[in-house]
């Protein structure tokens, strides 16, 4: 039993970063620094994809890019100056390879590989449409479905056959797609997953977050626009709009944990974004303290903007180590209880009989805001006061991020001050959706068509979930039986 | 570089042994124990899928049976109490996973496994067909052409949509299928590759040899007829036969080499197939000399039979390595010119001065029959001549056989004198055709309608061979372009 | 090559964590996440020994606690209610597991195992001696001589044997020892290197720090002395002082890099004394700017202190990855010079236009100073200066911490401005050695009896170096000629 | 557990074999192939020793040859135009690394490896006092007690400190070692282990059988005496005897199965002696039948023998499978009684309806000739006689052999009838100990002096049991307490 990540397990978690270079030598080892700039956003597989003007080449694996992508004999077949890549969480129990992306079929115009970023909300229905007319699926992916719809569309052009697949589906799809003939990068029409473009020389780079630009020393352009397609073919980047023009929505999360401090989302930093969100957090929720102290190490910049807007010190009342990762297994059972302080522990002299304000970003389930609170008092903190950097977190994604179920998420089940007891905290507040509207940069949250995805606060989807409304349907569809060991 | 099959790299080599059971509790173990018993019908991959009423288990590995199949950890998964399995030898350079059989695809009727011994002659020509209407192939085997035709088969029942396809490939095949329904056990209508019935209580197996139903205890019933269509549904066998009655030819080389001596094949003991041969070998090319020695191990049982026949004694004039498996390299280049007596060593005191007949069952690039007659002479033998237990292989197999190209077929390039001037032996000679089919039990070989497929010997191949015919047309098409590492 | 810890590598290297529990359910459990809480102190090889009252059990690893000590097969056989671990940081390029602690020898009073830190500086001269009269070194270790000596003393008992190796060895070492009798624990009579006292319910724990002490829920009693010798046997500690009292030289370093911040060493808070630290630099150096910036991790505390002293803000201008391992290697030539941003990227939207402070430690080599201020000027920075947290390091230590050769130290080679040129920011500046003994709480260095070992500031060495004087002589012994692959 | 050798597990097992050459370039990678022709010899671990002129280079592995001597990587590192090796079986089931031979150890004169072949019959009491003086012991092989002999010595030069060491020795020993000098090759006095001379150019090759030499190319000159202590510096090779002439007692079990039947042991052909030994059998013990079936594959020689002899058709009634290792393990509990047949099966159709004869070449735990008794009669037979080609297995050996303990062995329990009831058989007979004298070529055993050590066979042990007569006594010393995981 993994008991080592007490504090990050208990997150909504990004499932996935894609990268693409198209025109650079080595395209392929850039595609590997670029994933493991974006490693934040999907631990459990990774891939990568190359073209050489006559093959294509893949290597998947389960785990990280760092042991996976690291070493000449994967490396030296990944040949050609096009490539794309994917790292990934998986949000079912079935980390098969065969879900690894990116996902590949040979199309009679021939090789189609793809990454992909979000969630199909109707992949579902669309399956059990394709399989009815004979295609075979390989995976449990909804990714495979983008690609069924293209291999089996009327339309003769494979972008038309693409943009044909894309009007049938619904939900959330950052994609990067590769075939023998250039790159294309596409948003879905209301953006709600990032998607970035980026130039290093006579290359393009389309990324999830800018990070993955700088690792490689490219220059950020601009966001891919919401529902916009862009082709890259020789050398040359066009754009394509095939769909109706709709607000934006692009994920609010983002900004509150998903994506790394240093990068520039839809335009913001990340890191003045969170350090507003402190300050907002501060004045809506201020305490009368002596210390601020970061939940490490995402609570870290919402702590420094807090700590100034109060002007109460901040430290570093929790230290961190560096050496645990999401291997370490607790060795028996009669030492399970101690695993929490393997990744984190108090620094006890400095919390000893202080009043401290904690800072974290979120509270998901809450089981380990407890035993933070918990382990605060046991360092001797006179009083433990919690602020949380969003809205309490109450319903779940279906766009590409895993989140518990309902019934698990602590604020979908209780008041605040249910919560505060159940942490056992001498106070705990969340941050207001309209504050963190505010921090974004917005006046207020316009509630008739707010400009951004804020579903897992407000339970606003922007778009129909039409798998999740047939479920209790009858006519239940398996979704591939066969268990691969 | 491999060095250490100095003889057996030098053979044809089969490449697929199938298995299946239905019926038995501990389907998957005894799979695994039907697979090891026809581990030399392909030793590059082995898999298992197993169906436990509601899921399909599927496990697959490249190597062997043994250290892939004999943990609890692999085996447990692989639920229920029907299974089938496969073991490979690949053709060509592609031993990716992907390629490992069984294969399996979700079909709108549900899941559906396949073990496939032999090869479809027209299956590039069917794939491209299937391509352009949108299926997506995920290997490059044969076999998964017959999958994508019964998905996209107009008919309704399964059965029928599997008729549908078989109707449509030419070739050979004995394909063991696994649905949620039962399972289905077929021989193409030339039975070309074997396939026999066993029970063993409640339960049917199928299996390519006897062997395999030897090693789990289970009768040996009959073979599946050629063009037969077996159905275990609900312990119960139902025996279909869907296409034109045509003659049978099997494949004769079963009994020279392929399968193992203590199997019966198409009714005939193998062991005494080819004691027989050694004797028609014997009858006709006989020689004097001392000793009668067997290339081991293949050539045993006709050297016994050359033996007893001419009355020489039968003595061990090679001993091979028990140790010598697939992997030892050699450890440097300075003692690579060592390597042929890792396996196989002279027994030089016995040899010494001696006149000695060798008894090999065929030769095919001749490169290790001069390795073998340098051997004797360094141990002394005062004459050193070579009996071949089989004709001259002098064409290539489009039947599931790997053959080298004709131009590396020694017999294809060089009379026998030549050939015995390459090998440097005293004499050389080989049995005759007729020789062969009196040792089979014939009385001759009927030439305008043989009761075997001998076309490895004589060149007259029984099925239309299509994708070789349109091999020279300029519309080529590639076979997956992607590398997976 | 590894290129990924271009801050990281350029420190000394603490070369050992070591930790004992004698009376514990567990003890090996324990002994394991005490070592994951001392990895920081040696990531290369971990060990742990246990005694079960008859057997002694051990398992070793190259690598690191997790991954190799968090696994019920391993961790099931070290049986026991006493164990010994060992975290180690190579210096050499023998990482070769015989030189993995724990240390055992099978000696005429039973089993001895020993856990070292620290560094025998006669080592090689007793190795000879002992060779000569017939005793067979396993390992290139400096522990095992003080194995051989007890071995070969003539004294009765093993607590004896053991007080007469002590005396005859000089140099550093904090060890920890385990017979069938019970655990002994020591600290050389300078106490150069650290070791603390543990309690947790009936059993006694020994550790480098108390950071594993907290892991594992125990209670800090005490350091062991200088020059003390403390035994557990029977749930009974008692203290011994074989040695000459001398006045006490602990490694200064070890509040400056080597510990955690949330531990104690010798009495005072690691974490305390680093912001001290700063705040002494921020008044020795003060520097007109915009933001205080850490080089993450190890120049945080400081950074703290120094922001809080000055008043200028705390920020986050370096953001480490979490996900940069050691293993992760530039995937090709092409890319390699990219390998900088692979760990830490700069946060450009904060930096830029901005005159920045950056804290950091020390400077070893000089070469990633160079690197991270290049990063900043490349993310905008107006104005770089570098502070340091300690003064120039200028020379190397001989009692189990890795320095470069003198050659190699760029404090040895250059004045601080020669230094300011080299990594070619705005201005650097050093702590004193007279602001570092106030930050730790001394009114002053007393030149004539410093209290704390600060050779690498100073090259006041408080032993002899034996082995290092004797290198010139031509009768060089070399140590072990067998190479083990 | 192993289920799959269920006629090979049940025979005695040499433990070890040995190789070494000196003065030939590659010397690493002759050895890697010599070992491999000794596998035979020792299974479970082998490891080499090279000498480059300046360092020993070393790599010891559990498994076998092939797969840990095969590869660039472990290859490349042994450099030098000298090495020695060994191939391992171990007794107990202590298979750590530690008592991987060759052993190494760094004494006052320089490097010295040992590569040894037998059982020192004093070792325990050597270790004890040896322990006692302050030697410390790595492991718990009786060799490394010989090194620190040799490190303890009072004698001055290397070869005399050896000699010193070996007169202390009982029991029986083939030793090569090296040292940055040169080889010494010895066998102790009464020659009991097997140890032969061969040539290559100008390199000495040491090995435990000529096939060694057969494998490298090398010629056979002849075997080290018993006593003998060869020499080889600066290509040239000096003899020694430094012990009292004593009359040679070599196994004579090496006859009748450890040796390759293509070995040449003490001058005689191991083929032509066990085909001599079934001639003897079919004359001391007719039987009248249709078949001789040999036990594969150590049954074969003495098969042919009593064939010869007797007239009756050699016939392959039993097929060994080429692709069971030792390492498949049964898949599941519901098939382990089907092991049996993963490496052997009746070859049915020749056995059905016959009066076989089975020769095998001893009888140890009686276990399976059980089985292979009932597999024939299962197959059909009318009447299976079992005839052994050795005296019955009475004593346990304790001279480098792996026998169980009296208790387990089948004949020191029971009457040959009682033996026959016990395995089933029809008949059952064993060859007489003159039988065997005879099939080596002696006319008769001299009792009060024989040419052979055949205590296995008669109880008659050559030399003194120390360790064993020590047993009882309360002062047990116990090896090496540490289990090292």
């Amino acid at each position: 039993m993994l008991t080592t990540h007490p504090f990050d397990d208990d997150k909504l978690r990004e499932e996935c970063g894609i990268f693409g270079v198209a025109g650079a030598e080595d395209a392929a080892a850039m595609t590997a620094l670029g994933l493991h700039a974006l490693q934040h956003r999907g631990q459990e597989a990774a891939g990568i994809t190359s073209f050489d003007g006559e093959h294509f080449h893949t290597h998947r694996a389960l785990g990280r890019v760092a042991g996976n992508f690291d070493n000449p004999q994967t490396m030296e077949p990944l040949k050609g100056s096009m490539a794309i890549g994917h790292v990934r969480y998986s949000t079912t129990g079935e980390t098969a390879l065969r879900n690894v992306q990116p996902l590949y079929a040979d199309l009679a115009s021939g090789g189609f590989s793809v990454a992909h970023n979000g969630n199909i909300s109707n992949a579902v229905k669309l399956r059990r449409e394709l399989v009815r007319e004979g295609s075979i699926f390989q995976s449990t992916s909804d990714t495979e479905t983008i690609i069924h719809l293209v291999a089996t569309s009327q339309y003769r052009s494979l972008i038309d056959r693409f943009i044909d697949a894309l009007k049938k589906v619904e939900g959330a799809y950052s994609l990067i797609c590769m075939t023998s003939e250039g790159m294309i990068a596409c948003r879905d029409p209301l953006g709600i997953r990032p998607l970035v473009i980026g130039r290093l020389g006579d290359s393009y780079i389309f990324a999830s977050e800018t990070v993955a630009l700088d690792v490689v020393g490219a220059e950020y352009i601009r966001s891919v626009e919401p529902g916009e397609l862009v082709v890259v073919t020789g050398g040359v980047l066009r754009s394509h709009h095939p769909f109706v023009k709709m607000a934006p929505r692009p994920c609010i999360f983002e900004h509150v944990y998903f994506s790394r401090p240093d990068s520039i989302v839809d335009g913001s930093s990340v890191y003045t974004v969170r350090k507003a969100i402190g300050a907002e957090l501060a004045s809506e929720n201020p305490v009368e303290a002596d210390l601020v102290i970061p939940v490490p190490d995402s609570g870290t910049p919402a702590a420094i903007g807090y700590a100034q807007a109060s002007g109460l010190p901040f430290e570093l009342g929790i230290i961190r180590s560096h050496y645990v990762g999401r291997t370490f297994i607790q060795p028996s059972d009669g030492v399970r209880h101690l695993g929490v302080k393997l990744k984190h522990n108090a620094n006890k002299p400095l919390v000893d009989g202080k009043k401290v304000v904690l800072i974290d970003d979120s509270i998901v389930r809450g089981t380990t805001s407890s035993k933070i609170v918990e382990m605060m008092r046991e360092a001797g903190a006179a009083e433990v006061h919690m602020r949380i950097a969003s809205p309490p977190t109450m319903h779940s994604c279906f766009y590409g991020v895993d989140t518990p179920e309902r019934e698990k998420l602590l604020a979908a089940q209780r008041s605040v001050e249910e919560m505060r007891q159940y942490i056992r905290a001498d106070s705990l507040a969340f941050l207001s959706i309209e504050g963190l509207y505010r921090a974004v940069g917005e006046a207020e949250r316009d509630d008739s068509n707010p400009s951004y995805c804020d579903a897992c606060f407000t339970g606003c989807y922007p778009t129909r979930l039409t798998d999740l409304e047939e479920r209790e349907s009858p006519d239940q569809f398996s979704l591939l039986a066969e268990r691969v060991g």
